[in-house]
């Protein structure tokens, strides 16, 4: 179906970025790494890591059998009526979904844990070194999951040359990522809270202080969190940007191979242009670290327009109205970038508001951050919009279908740099680590200081790079809701029924849909709050345990050590444990509202979940990072300082942002994909069982 | 068009509503009041709310001038096309809606600033009779609001005999309910906030304690914002709600007088049902007054479902399924109230489970909070969302414009109790000013715990009336969506061009008016929220300025008075300053995304203010008055009970939750009504100037 010269540029892409990735990680493992108690430190945040995503994978394994199962009996149809090899090819691509990703995460893991001690080791040697270990070794787990993207989404489709068979695929790197980004938020701030909890607040403690039992947990929270659980995200949402494309390009009479080429191309472009950011990315001797990351997003973003434009002007069938789409996507997810920057920043004026309003006590820093937090979201969503009625608007001379298909592509070229944004993503917990490393590793002042700068550029590119990330899942889900019509008009074709030409939302089906289906994120992430809350109430007490029973912790005694796994434990098994009420809420709220208001509640139940799900996503990231900045702008001295009446209400403040911003605000992207993902794969049995 | 055997009816029911308020006010005229320092306390809280309202009213007065000089000029049409009648109407109209809300709630204010006197009296001689001055009292303003209502909306028919004329009146509502509502909101919050921080947090002195200068700021504020604010609420929900379904009916074919003639008799037997249930309305001598409220409004609905069967039944042209569409409409607002109650009732487990996370500190008081205030909405979008599709497939049958109307009955039908609901109301701001007054007064012990019992009561019924109301805006909105629609296809019908069916959310001009119609109700109570901050700030340094250049206040010196005035003065300032600001935002985003996307943009603009504008609504509104209740539950002595570490954490909750729900979460229901009626008033415009 897609010309085999398209098919080569994306294996070259590939080849290049596992060889590429493969550099990187052996430069990183040969970086120095000799400090004995930092190396024991890493050790033990890599096997807790590996704790984590082998119980997780386990779970996962029984989940994804299940799931596998019932896909295989009933889907794309029930397997008694007759298409058996459609079955199995469709939970064979779930499998591969699933595994993929999980790779993807694991590789990410790896390189992660060994980056961040050797960063700190660099960081004596001064921060130009020290920002270059932490970056590529983000950059391997961005170029591993783009790699695996777009490797399997290609071998999918060169196996049974149907898109529907992709649905499977990006279902099961959604699973997954509901499993690593929900998963590991809890467990992140599971650990991140308990530990501040009982070391800053009531030991008054330093963070990273080894006694503390809950130190390790936090500092492995950080890499199952943000690095397997970002990357498991982004993994999805590139899945399913290419996934939706490509559905839709199937209803491009006439032009199906070249809309497929389309998508395959500029992926494999978008690969490139990562691999050539990646290996700009510079920084001088005193250099400025955040400033380095954005300019290599910046050349990335700039090299993938160039390259787009050349294949789009060299490459027959082409066309420039897609291409328009593709850029104004990207650019779109850039500006949006820009604008959470400019709520999160501290040398920004909102951040510095909200450090001046917690001088009057903790309900101000929470009135004023969730207020900004709700004003953060109307640029992205404006972003949003814009782009989507662009990208429609620009492809619609050529039809309509043409036109959802400008929306999915708008999807894919915002996109496009996701190998880049997962690198800048990754470094973040890198370095973070590795302040933590140096500390307790006793480096030294200049050495933590350094440490610290790098660390605190990784927070604010985080920043921009969910902000990035949400606005890609908004564009991704709205050209999910297309495939899903396509879904659900290919069934009603198939049943000789009338076709549905939309979702109005007069009919009350469609409303009542809306209306359910936007209350979903809110409880979604209501559960997972309440999650970390529970479980973090468990590891107090083991953390109080211990300090009661294990004579000399509290102390500092020397050889006397905290039970570091015992909180890992209870940071995993309550994670999962949360994790699945909440998933199974999402899902059975979409079949239930499918069985009772049909295709058109679900139609509707999708917006709605896209609408309420962005707004809050946006809310709870930005909010989430300003308080956490405006901390950290009262701890650099201002307002009072540390220790003042405004720092405790600015630690109040950062305590709420931090489920807000790490686990339920970027899990609520996944949520909306799973939902609409299971609306998809489900749409046949909606029109064929249903109570209205 | 309307029979006048209805029309009859109503002016009955209109006259008997009239006549028992004014019994019922001279009655409560006629309770004991004659300790000194309550009568001039009272008066002091009469004459601020005066203040405010006369102020409010002024620039309400040039806002309205303005408004109404605009409507005559382009609406329904451009004056210059020929139609001076119908814009001279229109603009009447709307000026007599701004003012028959306005007496409303004046009269509501004289009664409110009249019984919180003689409540506080009347407790010294037990519950009983305090309880039925509070109630009475109320009630007054309850049957004030529905009899101006409906003699408005009968009194534009009767004149004009074109429904479309009445959206100007339900406009003129709107825009009075912005500013008692919003204004009122950001005032009582403004006050309140400053009273606390700096009387019970700095000084540690008891609430309503007269040294504090923002002590009569912060009664006068229970009065304008919750017995005048939410007064105008629910006359403009009223209002819209009878509006909507007498222009849906304007498209029944044939059905034109039969439709409206339902409107009207439900309406008017529901005044009826309200008088007979605030008549039957008793307490023991040791009665519990929250069951005596609740009963009285099962009395209501029992009444009104018996007598609109009654109507059903007996009149020619009234029909079965639109009766069923009222009732489900009832039942669903009463069902709305009770979940409301479960999730912010102190004997029920949310609250206590909020409670018991305080002890962790505030970060938890606040994550559990917003955690339950998500899940909350649920039932309530489940409530409205079946309501609205059962009241159509009720209907449905009849035609789809009949369903439309069915929907439209639903929300009559919820509403048709609103007497009741508003009395239930007022009765909270009445007996919590009864508690002040009997502290301030001096009435021992004994007295101030019937009144702690009393404003309990109002605190719980409170949060029902509230869920109540914000279910009642929203179907009111979704039928005010069917209004706007016959509205845009009047229009495109007398240019002769082709009608629209519906709004498709796969059209990018739709979905983009979807995304920004969500972000604006968040932006808005943002805005709100910072309105009530920033005008707190500059009250709190009012109060340091007394407390530091008046000798002997703070030390409570007899004879020494605090500058009440001066509060009452910047709050009544401030909060129309910071009001504006906010209002200009909903009502121009409106207009741009009008002139941008056009008609069809505006639909999807529609739906996602609606939907995420409930979703907010409901959080806000629940999440606050759980907080409330749960530091009133610890300060009952669980947990630790007042001044132990949780009840700090509590307070903490309480004052996020204060301007949640008395400030941004109520006003978001006139937010949305102001922008519907915003988009069907401009819809000519929408259609004959827009870019896409």
């Amino acid at each position: 179906m897609v010309p085999s010269f398209i098919y080569a540029i994306c294996f070259l892409a590939i080849i290049v970025a596992f060889a590429f990735a493969a550099y990187l990680y052996l430069w990183v493992k040969q970086q120095k790494a000799v400090n004995k108690e930092i190396l024991r430190v890493s050790r033990l945040i890599k096997d807790g890591a590996n704790t984590f995503m082998a119980r997780e994978y386990k779970i996962l394994t029984i989940f994804a059998g299940v799931a596998a199962i019932i896909i295989f009996l009933i889907l794309p149809q029930p397997i008694w009526q007759g298409k058996f090899l459609d079955n199995l090819s469709m939970a064979l691509a779930y499998i591969a979904g699933t595994i993929l990703s999980a790779i993807a995460g694991k590789i990410g893991i790896l390189v992660a844990t060994l980056a961040n001690a050797r960063t700190a080791e660099a960081a004596e040697k001064g921060i130009k070194p020290a920002f270059l270990v932490g970056f590529r070794g983000g950059a391997v787990m961005g170029l591993a999951v783009v790699g695996f993207c777009l490797l399997g989404v290609m071998a999918v489709l060169m196996i049974t040359s149907d898109a529907s068979i992709l649905l499977g695929f990006s279902f099961g790197a959604s699973s997954l990522a509901l499993f690593a980004k929900a998963g590991g938020g809890i467990f992140t701030k599971t650990a991140d809270v308990s530990a501040d909890l009982t070391g800053k607040v009531e030991l008054g403690i330093p963070e990273d202080d080894p006694r503390n039992p809950a130190v390790i947990a936090d500092n492995v929270g950080d890499n199952v969190g943000d690095v397997a659980g970002m990357g498991a995200d982004l993994f999805d949402s590139n899945v399913a940007a290419m996934t939706s494309a490509l559905v839709i390009s199937q209803s491009l009479t006439g032009y199906e191979q070249a809309g497929a080429s389309m998508v395959f191309c500029y992926s494999a472009l978008g690969l490139i242009a990562s691999i050539l950011g990646i290996a700009s990315a510079r920084i001088g001797k005193n250099g400025n670290p955040t400033k380095a990351l954005n300019s290599s997003t910046y050349v990335t973003t700039g090299i993938f327009v160039l390259l787009s434009a050349l294949a789009t002007y060299l490459i027959e069938g082409f066309d420039w109205r897609i291409w328009g789409a593709s850029t104004v996507g990207l650019l779109v997810g850039v500006v949006i970038g820009l604008t959470t920057d400019y709520f999160t920043d501290d040398s920004k004026p909102i951040v510095q508001k909200v450090a001046k309003a917690s001088q009057s006590g903790s309900a101000f820093t929470v009135l004023s951050g969730v207020s900004y937090g709700f004003i953060s979201a109307l640029p992205a969503m404006i972003g949003i919009a814009v782009s989507a009625l662009v990208a429609y608007k620009l492809c619609e001379p050529m039809g309509t279908t043409y036109a959802l298909f400008g929306i999915a592509m708008a999807a894919v070229g915002m996109l496009s740099i996701v190998g880049m944004i997962i690198g800048n993503d990754a470094y973040g917990p890198i370095v973070d680590n590795a302040r933590g490393l140096a500390e307790m590793g006793g480096l030294g002042e200049e050495t933590i200081r350094i440490a610290d700068e790098l660390d605190s550029a990784g927070n604010t590119v985080k920043a921009v790079t969910k902000g990035f990330s949400i606005g890609a899942a908004g564009l991704t889900v709205i050209s999910l809701l297309g495939a899903y019509m396509s879904e659900v008009n290919a069934t009603l074709a198939s049943l000789g029924r009338e076709l549905i030409t939309g979702f109005d939302i007069m009919d009350p089906t469609v409303f009542f849909g809306v209306l359910i289906g936007a209350a979903v994120p809110a409880v979604f992430s209501a559960m997972l709050i309440l999650g970390v809350d529970k479980n973090a109430q468990r590891m107090v007490a083991e953390i109080h345990r211990q300090f009661r029973e294990i004579k000399g912790l509290k102390e500092g005694k020397p050889g006397v050590k905290a039970d570091y796994d015992k909180c890992i434990d209870i940071a995993t098994t309550g994670a999962l444990r949360e994790l699945i009420p909440a998933g199974a809420m999402a899902i059975l709220s979409t079949i239930i509202v499918g069985f009772i208001g049909g295709v058109l509640a679900i139609g509707g139940f999708l917006l709605g979940n896209i609408v309420s799900g962005l707004l809050l996503a946006l809310f709870m990231s930005n909010a989430g990072g300003l308080w956490d900045n405006s901390k950290k702008y009262i701890e650099a001295g201002n307002e009072g300082g540390k220790g003042s009446k405004a720092h405790k209400a600015a630690v109040t403040g950062d305590t709420v942002g931090d489920p807000f911003k790490d686990t339920a605000g970027p899990s609520i992207n996944t949520q909306i994909t799973v939902v609409s993902l299971v609306a998809s794969l489900l749409s046949s049995l909606f029109v064929a069982l249903s109570i209205f």
